[in-house]
């Protein structure tokens, strides 16, 4: 693909148009406007005609968009047509959580192996992936061709680990240990899951509603 | 606070201006400009100016901003400062690392008690959270004031759940079921937590560099 430099805002929104053209399939639904699109995701149809033209000639003025086809473009430029395979660290709670329910496959990725040092674990499997020890992580990456490591270690273990990774030549982690991973000119790809971003969008709302519940009965109050 | 209504967007930046302020503090660094702040975050200044004048006068025309002052008021903004009481329901893998891992009072969240169906857990203590029978749960929301209720049951129960939850006044929801949980005009807040969007964002720029070093190798072979 012939690729032009995209922003980051562009990319950080193209999984939410997946998720929304998936939405719109189950609907039964084939055709979608930049306005229905638009108002179905609080942004604005020149947004999105924007974020789109980064990558090609989509949709048909007057027409909207074709939805299977546009889904099958943005899965394609999201890489999910290409098969990556993944490893992951650490099968603690949360990567125990995400061998057995996260669907790496939807996702186009294929969850190879796990590693861990606990001996209780190693050489057993779960929801088919194999736990092998932590000691064979290196030959396992010079042997296998692995394209992301999903990092789920305890924080202590987190900076070590990523130095045997990327010494053996995985440029990608995708990191839960909220441990910062990379340093300036580091050319490895991390992609970190912040739980308290989430947590505190939530909280915003929930202070919102609050407020707005505290203002309306005050004017009441005076009212009455 | 009096509230304007104001951009999902504008507040999903908000944590993410947080976390950053945090970094500078880190760094010993107490003031910046809206150009400083946007070439670290990928935004424009004037974005960034926009932002802040959602929520009322912040930073001064050619001062820029005094890193504490403006942590507080993002904090304070979000309703970090509010001492929100949460729950957890579904102490399996993922409700139990975040028992465990997540510091929720670092978010102004108290996490005051976990409520599961295994006979083994009901009774136990993780990170000083009582866990509660399931049957106890209506109980505990009619006695106890709880702002949010953090959901990591399996996908069978997050509708039932939901409604006692709904039903005996919770209005916010953390959901990490990847269940849609809310029905057209229901009044519950809910957050959810979509880690296929953090993956595919890593697969795009895995795909980025991949395409880019494809297209330098295909030059190189055609320049010799």
């Amino acid at each position: 693909m012939k690729r032009l430099k995209v922003s980051n805002n562009v990319i950080r929104r193209l999984p939410r148009y997946l998720r929304k053209l998936d939405e719109l399939t189950a609907q039964g639904i084939t055709r979608v406007s930049s306005s229905e699109l638009g108002q179905q995701l609080g942004l604005t149809p020149s947004q999105i005609r924007q974020d789109f033209s980064c990558f090609g000639e989509f949709g048909q003025q007057g027409y909207g968009y074709h939805v299977p086809a546009l889904r099958e473009q943005v899965a394609s430029i999201l890489g999910m047509d290409r098969h990556y395979c993944a490893i992951l660290i650490g099968v603690g709670n949360i990567g125990h959580a995400l061998i057995d329910n996260f669907c790496f496959s939807d996702w186009g990725f294929q969850l190879s192996a796990a590693f861990d040092v606990k001996p209780e674990l190693i050489g057993t499997t779960f929801n088919k992936v194999p736990v092998m020890s932590m000691e064979d992580l290196p030959r396992y990456l010079d042997e296998n061709q692995v394209d992301i490591a999903v990092l789920t270690v305890p924080k202590d273990a987190a900076v070590p680990v990523t130095q045997i990774l990327t010494s053996h030549g995985v440029e990608a982690i995708w990191n839960f240990t909220n441990v910062e991973l990379t340093e300036p000119n580091s050319s490895t790809i991390v992609e970190n899951i912040h739980f308290s971003d989430s947590l505190l969008s939530l909280s915003y709302y929930v202070s919102e509603r609050i407020d707005e519940r505290n203002a309306r009965a005050a004017r009441e109050a005076r009212k009455g």
